[in-house]
């Protein structure tokens, strides 16, 4: 029976729906007292699909995928953005990274069987994850994959004895550990070598791999991949990455000859998760990324690479929003009022897990101001089990529609069937129309494994 | 990428597998330079089926399961033992508690569907819940659950009205906050009452809620329950909170003249998950609670009650085991040493949700010492998904077999898809029989959601 610390700072406002701009979908408007999200009014929605229910605004996702293909095409031919489908995965949103011209990210042989079955060109996949199993190799290696991301020795030898039997050549990167830790507004380069992802370059671990990788047959080196965090702000941790990477390049052309022509950045874009968050946008991020490999690479005299990025977060997280139906309101007196919500830990972890906070609305009464403060609790038998703390939001009643936002990244994807509660749905939402892309779990569904 | 903390205490030790016996399984044994447990094979068996796998001693749990009915009906003859169904639930669970003479303890209606489809009766059945959705308590009144744990004013007034459009009476009991909060070594006198859990007794919510249900048509007020938290080691917290109630109790009879005539305590009984853990058996929780009720009761002239508690983690959690095979050994030079399994935060999101500990072996040289100091990682894209920190461990190679103890509670019933990882199954060993209870996932099952 965990305590829920108070938070000091936490008050009412007086805010209204339209100055939560920075998280809310592109789409987001209130007609009359009623938040609207592609067109579609959210409480209708919640009413007629019933809660808890995830809501995704199309236009949003494919606006956020467009903006930055286009805004490092702009400036960098040669580059391509990967969609990294841990952040949200459906038959559907790998099927719209398709068409806007994205490629996939996937981290397990359970994320490339949903991009096999939505017909994503395989060419256009890059396959992660620190321990590949030897079954998700197969996998990879038979389904055509463009490139496997190597992350330690033993896959090395796994890949190219796989490849070798089947006489073909895969493609691939190898993962660095560049020695650098992006934390949210300031990077440290102290402490990066301490992951259980990829080859260290102090250690001379990347130097080696690299060596071995050239060596070994039935794989094609094409370049190296680092990845430095998650929900980073300050961009300039980017280019001190690539200001590494470039060094390392340098000096493994000078010892081996190779010439990487594929630089993988990885992810961590952030985003706004809070009103008063100011992330950067998708054009800033561009510059940073474009103008430090070409002054990197062109002071080493290095061509330039092929350059992909890997963003989710940014792509998904403010498209999406959580719908819950408030059940019951508890007021402590002195203590604090709990609003009790059909859901919870089980559709998203974020708050137990990470600390994590939202901003959320009622969004039948989206025209009134947040003017009482109130825990959101979720309904699982734990006290941990919360969403929102201290947090302002309209006064509330029981039957009321709460929408929590950006919630599009990393909540279906960690959902759980804890207390055996049954997932939420996944609605996508464009000009008027609601299209179910992930139907609802049932109680069938829960005893579908049981033998 | 989050940083993982080191352990400072950390350091190999010399002790072999028979001095972790505070958190083996019942019948775990060393032959060879093998684990079995309940007869069978465990190297084998993660051979034969695949890993990661949950492994559970069904011995273990019936033995559990009788060893405290046992303990409380030799004390007190009306108690009863209901098996808390969020530590771990499947038919066969479910089936086993039945079989034993416990009653159920279920969190949702996906829980009383299992149940319900176990066969389990549901006379036995007590639900909670601190916003059971009106679907659930539909679900529950019309299946003839024997009784409902209430925890607001609206769900009192919700089941009212139900009972009432069926021209039934519901049992019903409700859900007190007592103002004590467990802590694993003492108990807090204050803050209990800041809980989404239940009426506080200070606040007159308490008080309000029981004249409130005695006059409420359709439902039967047959007592009270409490419950002070998790993973409890100070018995003396029990009779604290025992003694509240006992104070409620009487002073709801001056106020009301009403006999509570069931009293459940709710759950928390400790365990071990780490050897140098010192639980509480059963016995000594046993005579502890008996006592207590005796003493306080009796102290107030207040008739003896039905007593009931509700274990979950003391029934199964040192029957479980997790298996996973090693698929990397990456020695970080100066840093640290990570083994990297086919498993992770999907299948046990403890360590990173409640920095929770464990104990480890290689089940393939279990009668070697546990000579090196490693970390566990899993195989997900998150650098925070690990299982074991700093732990000791035998020297370790890809192929070995890694048993994770004391995972039969809170890992499958919490798992996840994340990464689009599919969930392990689960079999029941004894007496050298392997019986598949839930059967590992497919990719097939990861889409069956999809429109």
């Amino acid at each position: 029976m965990a305590h829920i610390a108070h938070d000091p700072d936490a008050r009412p406002d007086m805010r209204t729906t339209h100055d939560l701009r920075v998280v809310l979908p592109r789409t987001a408007e209130v007609r009359g007292d009623r938040l609207f999200i592609g067109g579609v009014d959210v409480v209708e929605l919640a009413q007629t699909r019933g809660t808890a229910l995830y809501v995704m605004d199309e236009a949003h996702i494919r606006g956020q995928l467009r903006s930055l293909i286009s805004a490092l095409r702009s400036r960098y031919e040669r580059s391509e953005v990967a969609y990294a489908g841990k952040a949200f995965t459906s038959k559907a949103m790998v099927a719209l990274v398709g068409e806007e011209g994205g490629c996939l990210d996937v981290s397990s042989g359970g994320e490339l069987a949903i991009a096999r079955a939505a017909g994503f060109s395989m060419k256009r996949v890059v396959v992660h994850g620190n321990n590949k199993t030897l079954l998700e190799l197969v996998e990879a290696i038979d389904a055509g994959v463009g490139r496997i991301v190597v992350d330690c020795f033993e896959e090395l030898e796994r890949i190219s004895a796989l490849a070798t039997e089947r006489a073909s050549t895969q493609a691939i990167l190898l993962r660095i550990a560049p020695g650098i830790v992006a934390d949210t507004h300031e990077y440290l380069q102290t402490g990066g070598e301490d992951s259980k992802f990829g080859f260290g370059i102090a250690s001379g671990a990347a130097l080696d791999a690299i060596r071995r990788a050239l060596d070994a047959p039935g794989v094609v080196l094409k370049g190296l991949h680092c990845h430095i965090g998650s929900q980073i702000f300050a961009l300039d941790s980017f280019a001190k990455a690539i200001e590494v990477m470039a060094d390392l390049i340098a000096s493994v052309r000078t010892e081996t000859g190779f010439i990487t022509e594929d630089l993988d950045l990885g992810g961590g874009l952030g985003i706004a998760y809070q009103a008063a968050d100011k992330p950067s946008d998708v054009e800033q991020f561009a510059e940073v990324i474009t103008s430090a490999v070409k002054r990197e690479f062109g002071a080493r005299d290095l061509p330039l690479p092929l350059v992909t990025v890997e963003p989710g977060r940014s792509i998904v997280a403010n498209a999406g929003v959580t719908l819950y139906t408030v059940g019951a309101v508890k007021e402590i007196p002195g203590i604090r009022t709990y609003i009790a919500v059909d859901g919870g830990m089980t559709d998203n972890i974020r708050t137990a897990l990470y600390d994590a906070r939202y901003e959320s609305i009622l969004a039948n009464k989206a025209d009134q101001p947040r003017s009482t403060l109130v825990t959101i609790a979720g309904k699982h038998c734990e006290s941990g089990d919360v969403i929102l703390i201290d947090t302002p939001l309209q006064p509330a009643e029981p039957g009321d529609t709460l929408c929590v936002f950006t919630t599009g990244a990393y909540n279906q994807s960690m959902a759980s069937n804890y207390n055996r509660q049954v997932r939420p749905g996944v609605v996508f939402v464009k000009d008027g129309i609601v299209r179910e892309v992930l139907r609802r779990e049932t109680y069938d569904d829960l005893m579908r494994c049981e033998v």
